[in-house]
């Protein structure tokens, strides 16, 4: 079993990683079964994969536990099934007791841990990440919420799991095209902070089929652990973990939520990051290169043709916005992601017309 | 001016005291002032009474300052209420630097409060109280909710504002029955935490038209800064300000909301408590007189008729609940509440009784 600390004093968690964990969820969580109710949530196609064996589980553990089913996808994170959710529990009688399992994807993840950070002012929650994204990133540093209408994770807080159980042989039952959109914010974590594993990185996806999942997993989760354990709360340090994310989001609200997939998006907002890295001279052409043939080995689907001028108000409307100065995260050097005030809407634009 | 700090780490921040302290806000918040949004949440006969002028005064000090209207009263902190706010907050193109002013009693600070708790993950926000009630009590703790039909609070937060500002000169705009339902909150901290309190307040009720409240408010603001700063989010010490609160909100809930005030519900609710506290052999017979006689100088309505048997289930739907069992507060001694799990639901019955 590796473990990993998150260090947050009263809110220190631990991150546990191993193949085959789903099945010794009950015995880990047994010290914390004090009779109170315990609640899953998750969608339908993966309580049938997975909830309710581990529902059942628990029960003969002598567990009371109880579930909650959510949609597929995004509409997961609306304010309507959110709102179901929390009446849901409040007929099930869930006091401030009750314990939540999230079990699935980010959007299970942040609508499931928004549900335990405001249900009668907070209760404990666990999660236990089914998407590699979520592995590596989502289920990790206590982010959640729900979308508006009016666009994405306009609502949340920051509100950290008291565990999270990361179990990669539930990647098994993943399709390829879904591993895939992880694999770019896998190397996210190499090209922001870590050069080496960017190397590793680099050689290992020629054989993609090969890839070593479990090893990736631990390591991202060791750089994402320390940076959440130095800035819970993104005042500086975590913003770097938004590098390629601005017009990720941008991307994936012109093109419309499921034409794109977030890991994908993400591939695309790295370049463009890289490329205004480059134009400042903050990025060696030789280190471009190497990030762009990365990025190239992951298996991107074409952009479609798009009018880039379209994708500006999104990056506009991006949370990470400070009066009006985008806040935008550069590479100073492979491996070292920085914070810059410097870019331009004209050389968001440019970059955008790279990409397309 | 009087300062109270309220210690907690990142989240430390100050209680300020002073009558006339509203016009002062723009000089005390100057330093704060990098160019951001500044947002005042209240009510609209409060706007007309202050709001207005406190938005000019900040304007004329270079702020850029703009406001959101809610209904008075409890609808205030309805699930569509707060909906809007969040809606009208992204139209205004609030982002995390938006600070917002709650500028009201417990239900503009309530739902003020939990704006600022969940947009964007959490932006800063100050409370301003208006009733005697919350300048003793909600404005400070960062309790911040919404009630769903199913229920008062069941949706909430604990964020801590980034300060407090207490004028009690607002005070004098307030009818007298409202200044009277704060008044049991007042003696509450005499009743939990404070005999020789208790024994001023005592003396100071028979004359309550030349009422200290200044340097009542001072008095309690300083208990329940020390209390929130060594129990933030209500683990054990912070309960026993939920002294009298379960039976009050079952007296809310049953006699239907706007029937009852809070502060009043809160003085039967103690009676109810002492009384308990008393036949669990706790409190002593002439301390439970001295109660008595204290909470009886309140100008308290009388209750209707009831059917206590009817008051059982909102007794028991109380968030203070634990695995089934109530955690009540009781009075081990007057100024010294302590928490029991003893108390049955037969003898609850009898307390209410009692009261009718």
């Amino acid at each position: 079993m590796n473990t990993i600390q998150v260090k947050l004093g009263k809110r220190s968690h631990s991150i546990l990683i191993k193949q085959g964990l789903l099945k010794k969820i009950p015995a880990l969580l047994n010290a914390k079964n004090k009779g109170q109710k315990w609640l899953i949530i998750s969608h339908y196609k993966l309580l049938e994969l997975f909830g309710f064996t581990l529902m059942e589980n628990l029960k003969k553990s002598g567990f009371k536990c109880e579930y909650i089913t959510l949609p597929v996808g995004e509409t997961a994170k609306s304010f309507i099934e959110y709102r179901r959710i929390v009446s849901q529990m409040v007929e099930m009688g869930c006091d401030r007791q009750t314990n939540i399992l999230c079990l699935g994807g980010g959007d299970v993840g942040d609508v499931g841990g928004y549900a335990a950070a405001t249900y009668k002012r907070g209760i404990n929650y666990y999660q236990i990440p089914t998407t590699l994204l979520a592995m590596v990133d989502s289920a990790l540093g206590g982010k959640t919420g729900i979308n508006l209408s009016e666009g994405k994770n306009l609502i949340g807080h920051v509100y950290q799991p008291r565990g999270i159980f990361i179990d990669p042989d539930l990647l098994n039952s993943l399709p390829p095209e879904e591993l895939n959109a992880g694999l770019s914010e896998i190397l996210k974590y190499g090209i922001i902070r870590d050069q080496d594993f960017f190397h590793t990185l680099l050689e290992e996806l020629d054989t993609i089929d090969s890839f070593n999942y479990t090893s990736a997993i631990i390591h991202c989760c060791r750089i994402k652990a320390k940076i959440i354990s130095r800035d819970e709360t993104e005042l500086d340090l975590r913003r770097i973990l938004n590098f390629g994310h601005t017009v990720a989001h941008a991307l994936e609200a012109y093109l419309g939520y499921g034409r794109i997939r977030h890991g994908e998006a993400v591939a695309y907002g790295m370049l463009s990051a890289g490329w205004i890295s480059k134009k400042l001279g903050l990025l060696k052409d030789s280190e471009f290169t190497l990030m762009s043939q990365a990025i190239h080995k992951l298996p991107l689907p074409k952009l479609p043709p798009m009018d880039t001028a379209l994708l500006l108000p999104f990056i506009k409307m991006d949370k990470k916005n400070k009066h009006g100065n985008l806040n935008y995260i550069l590479l100073k050097g492979l491996g070292n992601a920085v914070i810059s005030k410097d870019v331009t809407e004209e050389l968001i634009l440019k970059s955008l017309k790279f990409l397309a």
